[in-house]
């Protein structure tokens, strides 16, 4: 199996005047994902080309041409008056050395900014729209004030159907996309929201196990505690270039790898940058974001996971259908077999919240261990059985039991050792592993049942404790819903690596403990078809 | 007359974790109105703190609190590890020395970003709601994004005109207000979008000749090649500090200033940086802007001018009317009095376009000059005839005449000479004026009749000629709506300092020269009640 990369065309024009030659220089300024040119006020170029601060220049050299936001100095040991610096991640696009000659025009602006403002204005965009759109936020061309606009226009205008697919069409074209020269490609992929949903690294040894062909890149936590690269990596490597990782899909037939170095959906991960500080995750950039990275990553065959619960993303089931049918209806027109599983997501899954926890529940699982939390292993195999039946070769129905003897032959877990030891193994013990050495307990305040837990406070707990940074940081859970508790049991306990995010944490647990204790009637019913 | 002003109270909280002290130092970079703050990524704080890359910090020295957002750099030479970098317009808001002890901790989250969600989602918002936003605005709380959500989510939500009071009288609130300790204060102001508009320079000798108090602080070009401020720079020094103004009003009944200095509606500054560069101006947003700088100056009578035509920010009478009526609702609930007037916006007024041309053509009319632009002439004392029939002893319909006496007369230019002598004279002599010594014509490719002048291009050939900050770049039009020209005539000459701004200009024009040529029959009506 060798799979094919195809990378879009360039699509700059040269329509701008071009000034003098500066020298290269690299401004050690962490800017986070946004490309920043830094220029002396006394610098000729400046004046004659007729910059302000923060507009939008292009910078060239070495033939590669990348936009940044201007900022002007008036201090020589930032840049003199030859240079043109360049925050750490821009400079390193240019790929040249120190002192290299570049050059700076002003940044036409986006061609696409008419449409965008039509969208503001609520009308509906086509196809060449969004092409245009998305291409320009992919070459970084939008600021993060015309990256806002879009995400808000598009939330609040609710996309049509049609023009999600438009969206998720121009995410795949703009990128990157693998093909893996198979005709069964399998993913699965949950919505988020739910802490410890750890299953994909369940369910990719199992599938695989049986053979079929699951090359899963995973995010880590963009507003979680812990993605599943975040967790895998405490097992193994997983920031992997691209041609080790299709050795390792070939020999394994899977990987659990992070997707980033990938460069599939550009214009996602800026998107990212935007959504993530605003808190906004709207149905229709949802299935756009995560449509595209699948079709782009070569799956042919995925299984959606959608929680419902009073504190997941989806709150009831009319809301979960209307999502599933969106899901539907873009990924038919992709030519993407998809198979949504809408599942419980009234609380946590699984025991441990935060890298080093959940890898030890997915350990405890894969182990058949006496303490592996029976919901990760249920929905875990409930998953993988759904994603097994895409194999023509299995009848609709006996996907989970097929899935259970994977597991419970030591299957899966074999399967899990040899993908740690191909990615690069990490030392790792998962009954004492390196948590925090600071840790508190959350007791409860009267006797009664646990009748709910806040998968959002949980969550802010474990990440102020220093999640998923800190790998043994988070918390543990010792107790679920419908357990009944007494007066001053253990309701959860946080570990930390540091003093002032154990203090953090423990402000947050205060105001609020994120877990209700009532009467066993008050526990929310399951809202679940599988 | 003594003006009283008076400024609302700090309204900060302080439950955030303290870090230990460093020393503050400025870090000579210009971020545009944006605090940014530069830890060295050693620095024992930063780790201690979990701060990551680009969120907000509040930084508290000399018992001063400021927001910032975080960069992280590894150049000492930029911070080092005991240091707190200020870039240059954060630092001056300390008010210390460098070195001076500083404190730096997380940011709490703004309180009204839940406020800001239910917006986006399309909800009502009520005037705590509103008091809540602008005060986060007003106090830097909001990032970048946040202030672009806010400005999309209100401007595609169309607020109702309840909600755009609540809005006005929010941003009111949050900033100085002054009282004048005067019956009538009158001003004027314009919607804005036609060029060489500088209607105010005329009405305001004319009104304070009559004795009536018209405190005029202008803004500075925001999206045109000139601002009423940036025009009356030409002839007169336009930065002074308030209380120069307030004698200066005293001493004349009026000014000619610039409003940046006096800290009215702050809010109103903020939203303009995100504004701006998506060029949103929608009409919640353009009332509130207005009407509560107006009120924060300290009027009580307002002439508006809204213009119309097919390139001007209203196209048509109905929305003008709209605009009118909601604007009227918030003056009326504001206790402002307003009378709207709707104009001919078809195209330019005048002749210059730019400071100095500009300066020229107001020169012009109150020196009753004979290339004075009579479109210019007729329209100021069309709009000074309204505001003086203001004044209660001035029977309705008798404004006009009266305006025209006081022009006619020479009293509106002796009043104009005070004005300049008062702010700090600039030499300027109307017909040799320092006009850009570089420039090319726009001639007419063929014979027929001038039936458009677009607005925006036109505007914007005059900027990239570098207007308004090359006071004498712009462009000087020879023709107007409905005169003819044969095949040559040179329809405006374009003037820059700079041969880069004169190639960016000629190359726009090339594009598109903004006038077009047609038949007499062709010329659009004119859509205007005075």
């Amino acid at each position: 199996m060798n799979p094919v990369i195809s990378v879009p065309g360039q699509t700059h024009d040269d329509g701008v005047l071009a000034s003098g030659g500066l020298n290269l220089r690299a401004v050690a300024i962490d800017t986070y994902k946004e490309n920043v040119a830094y220029l002396h006020r006394d610098c000729d170029v400046y004046r004659a080309e007729g910059f302000q601060a923060l507009s939008k220049v292009e910078v060239r050299a070495n033939g590669r041409k990348i936009l940044a936001t201007l900022n002007v100095t008036s201090d020589p040991r930032i840049v003199q008056c030859h240079e043109l610096g360049l925050s750490i991640d821009a400079f390193a696009q240019m790929g040249v050395d120190q002192g290299h000659p570049a050059y700076i025009s002003q940044a036409e602006p986006p061609v696409s900014i008419a449409a965008l403002h039509r969208k503001i204005n609520g009308e509906r965009l086509g196809r060449e729209d969004f092409q245009a759109i998305v291409r320009d936020i992919a070459e970084h061309r939008y600021s993060k004030i015309e990256l806002s606009a879009f995400v808000v226009a598009t939330h609040q205008g609710e996309l049509d159907r049609e023009e999600v697919f438009f969206l998720t069409e121009a995410m795949i074209t703009t990128g990157r996309r693998v093909d893996w020269r198979e005709r069964l490609v399998v993913d699965k992929h949950c919505i988020g929201g739910i802490p410890g949903n750890r299953t994909s690294m369940l369910v990719v040894p199992i599938v695989a196990a049986h053979g079929m062909v699951c090359p899963k890149t995973s995010s880590r936590a963009i507003t979680s505690p812990a993605g599943t690269a975040d967790t895998m990596e405490v097992l193994a490597n997983v920031e992997l270039p691209f041609d080790r990782l299709s050795e390792i899909v070939r020999d394994h037939r899977a990987c659990l790898a992070w997707g980033g170095t990938a460069d599939l959906s550009p214009a996602d991960d800026v998107l990212i940058s935007v959504e993530r500080p605003l808190s906004l995750d709207s149905p229709g950039q949802m299935v756009a974001s995560i449509l595209s990275k699948k079709v782009a990553a070569g799956s042919s065959h995925l299984v959606l996971d959608i929680p419902i619960g009073p504190t997941a993303k989806v709150r009831s089931m009319p809301e979960a259908q209307k999502l599933r049918r969106l899901f539907e209806y873009v990924a038919h027109r992709l030519g993407l077999s998809l198979d949504v599983v809408i599942t419980d997501g009234r609380q946590p899954i699984g025991q441990g919240i935060g890298p080093v926890l959940e890898a030890r529940d997915v350990m405890r699982v894969l182990q058949n261990h006496p303490l592996a939390p029976q919901d990760l292993r249920q929905k875990s195999l409930r998953l993988a059985g759904r994603l097994l039946e895409c194999d023509p070769d299995i009848r609709g129905g006996d996907g989970y039991a097929i899935a259970r003897d994977i597991l419970d032959s030591g299957r899966a877990l074999e399967k899990m050792r040899a993908l740690i030891e191909a990615q690069g193994a990490r030392p790792f013990d998962p009954e004492r592993a390196a948590l925090g050495s600071l840790s508190f307990d959350v007791v409860a305040d009267r006797d009664g049942v646990v009748t709910g837990i806040d998968n959002f406070q949980i969550a802010r707990i474990a990440q102020l404790a220093g999640a998923p940074k800190v790998k043994g940081a988070g918390v543990d859970l010792m107790r679920k819903l419908g357990e009944s508790v007494q007066v001053g049991d253990v309701l959860y306990r946080v570990y930390a690596a540091f003093q002032s995010d154990l203090a953090f944490a423990r402000q947050a647990a205060d105001r609020d403990t994120a877990v209700r204790l009532g009467s066993a009637g008050e526990v929310p019913g399951v809202f679940v078809e599988f």
